[in-house]
């Protein structure tokens, strides 16, 4: 007998493989985990199980809706439980989500609903008027619209439906599907655009099921990380956290507004042990005043992205007891790629040196595939 | 513009893909870690920068003799140096590490190096009477044979070259290659055949890769574990972690034999955090006599497969220290594929209760992929 790699047996395992989709994590924390916490947004607070269902009825939704493989549902949202959501009911049923930055102008948005072709677009309160705006210079279709109220930001309903009133009648054990295939197109993201319009960036199932993966060791995150999200899930899917979160069953503590008060006032509520952000965010924290409990976020462990961070904002996390990884990346590799792995022995390096050795060095992430060369 | 899962930009992504390999995971290592401890046995111990020079000076030798994809290479090894050498080595050109049962016969071996058709066979001195007892029943052409010679055990050479002297003139820079396709052949193993002959499974790439990184997250294990050989890893290639190692960076603690006196001695001169094992591995060392310095297993986490393991074992291994986690899999899946999951507040729980939790749950682990249903 010869063992061939092209043996008829594995062609036939070929065949019939199951691509990789993040949708599969979510499942198996509502499975393992269905009681622990999934998200968390002020007094509002999901399970796991409860997330997968919810995440199920809209899916429904947007299948009865006429929603197909490779359409594109957009969403302008801050950083609230429907956020979360989405990268989850969307794929479901094989079709693309489209996170629009949050800070754009009616233009632009105008643009990317256009060019993105989205068939349904899920709105915040925060961004009614800019949307209402927005859809009124569109060329193409206008999309279903979805408001996603918000009991902390009252504002005048635009939509055609509301999210919860849709999520009613839609079917907590909805059969979601597997893509077709793992390479098929899982979100679209828009650059910024410095010359010119901006550019889209079609990532897919498998990339986004690897990167998921590889951020929880490359951040160490264990299991379940209690993570806050300063950083904007709209940016490069929250650099893949909301699938990451929902692999190591962590929970997600949502947050509207970058706002040091209230990020020291839910790390010390809910213990949270790790944040993401740009280098902004840690100098608002490092430099907020001292009446706030910045000692609440002694322990956690911040990723930050961006150029090589100043020695100073290394410095300054680490005297109110944050311990920052850098990382960078792009919206075309989803997120952070490279990361600042410790070494042994910087832990008793001096603060300046150990900043200096922090802003340097830069390898592959654990799952980042090196060229064939 | 319609952004379509078969849009041809993603068709020449997937055409262009770089196959997932296990093999990366020692290259990153290499890279990221050079001068940490990969492999220690005895008073041998190598970097990861050693340990991947290693594996391309002898995946060099074996292309010069002429292996090429999809042939087969056995190893008849204890778990020393070369055993975790050999899990890179053989399938950075593609070829399949065929790892043999060290406790069968010789008829049995003789049958598998027929079947399986291997070209050449890496021997451990322990087995040099074995073997050549089973080359002289071969039907089919004898294989080049590799002595791996040992200072803890002396015999007389049997093989055409002895290991380390074929590790001279090889290229400790060779460009070693990816798999042509991720679902090639990675490793053929052999069932202990029950009716009839053994039975050959062949395991591919993909499922190697994905299977090494899933441990790391269904164990916990983090960054850097210190990783006691109790395992053999001709056992579904010590269930995936000679790989697993390589992405966590952690170390291989070699062992020639499961002796408790020398397990307790390893535990505390290296520091074990992890290992694995039958049932009968950690009754050994609950039983082992109260001289033997017990304690030094204390936060130990020991990964335990078969069938649910008896209570007794359970609080048993809890008594010494050790927090044992149930897995459960098979060779056709690469090892453990289900994992006892532990759930908040059993740490709280009376350990009879909690050995009660621990010896019932088993769920899938993290990226084992559920059918499409």
């Amino acid at each position: 007998m010869t063992i061939s790699p092209f043996d008829k047996n594995l062609d036939k395992v070929k065949a019939n493989y199951v691509p990789l989709t993040p949708v599969s994590f979510l499942q198996r924390s509502a499975h393992v985990y269905p009681n622990l916490t999934s998200v968390i947004y002020e007094e509002r607070c999901f399970t796991w199980k409860e997330t997968f269902e919810r995440c199920r009825r809209f899916a429904s939704f947007l299948d009865q809706y006429g929603i197909r493989r490779g359409d594109t549902v957009a969403v302008m949202l801050p950083n609230v439980p429907a956020m979360v959501e989405s990268h989850f009911s969307i794929p479901m049923i094989g079709a693309i989500i489209h996170a629009i930055n949050i800070r754009l102008d009616a233009a632009s948005i105008a643009f990317q609903l256009d060019h993105g072709g989205a068939k349904v677009l899920l709105v915040d309160p925060e961004f009614a008027d800019l949307i209402r705006e927005a859809i009124a210079l569109l060329s193409g279709p206008k999309p279903l619209i979805v408001d996603v109220r918000d009991n902390h930001f009252s504002s005048a309903a635009i939509g055609d439906i509301d999210y919860e009133t849709a999520l009613v009648p839609g079917d907590p054990a909805f059969a979601w599907h597997h893509p077709n295939d793992e390479w098929d197109a899982i979100a679209l993201s828009y650059t910024s655009g410095t010359t010119g319009d901006p550019k889209g960036v079609v990532t897919h199932y498998r990339g986004a099921y690897l990167s998921a993966v590889s951020t929880i060791l490359a951040g160490n995150l264990g299991q379940h990380p209690v993570y806050l999200w300063t950083l904007p899930m709209f940016h490069c899917n929250g650099w893949c956290f909301p699938w990451t979160l929902a692999a190591a069953a962590g929970i997600n503590v949502c947050l509207r507004k970058v706002e040091p008060t209230r990020i020291f006032e839910l790390i010390k509520q809910h213990g949270v042990t790790h944040t993401c952000g740009a280098p902004i965010v840690y100098n608002m924290l490092i430099n907020a005043p001292d009446t706030f409990e910045r000692n609440a976020a002694r322990g956690v462990v911040g990723l930050i992205a961006g150029a090589a961070p100043p020695v100073a904002v290394l410095e300054g996390a680490e005297s109110i007891g944050i311990k920052l990884t850098h990382v960078y990346g792009l919206t075309e590799v989803y997120g952070p790629a490279s990361v600042c792995a410790e070494q042994p022995g910087w832990d008793e390096l001096p603060a300046a040196e150990r900043a200096k050795m922090k802003s340097r060095q830069g390898v592959p992430y654990h799952l980042q595939t090196p060229s064939r060369s």
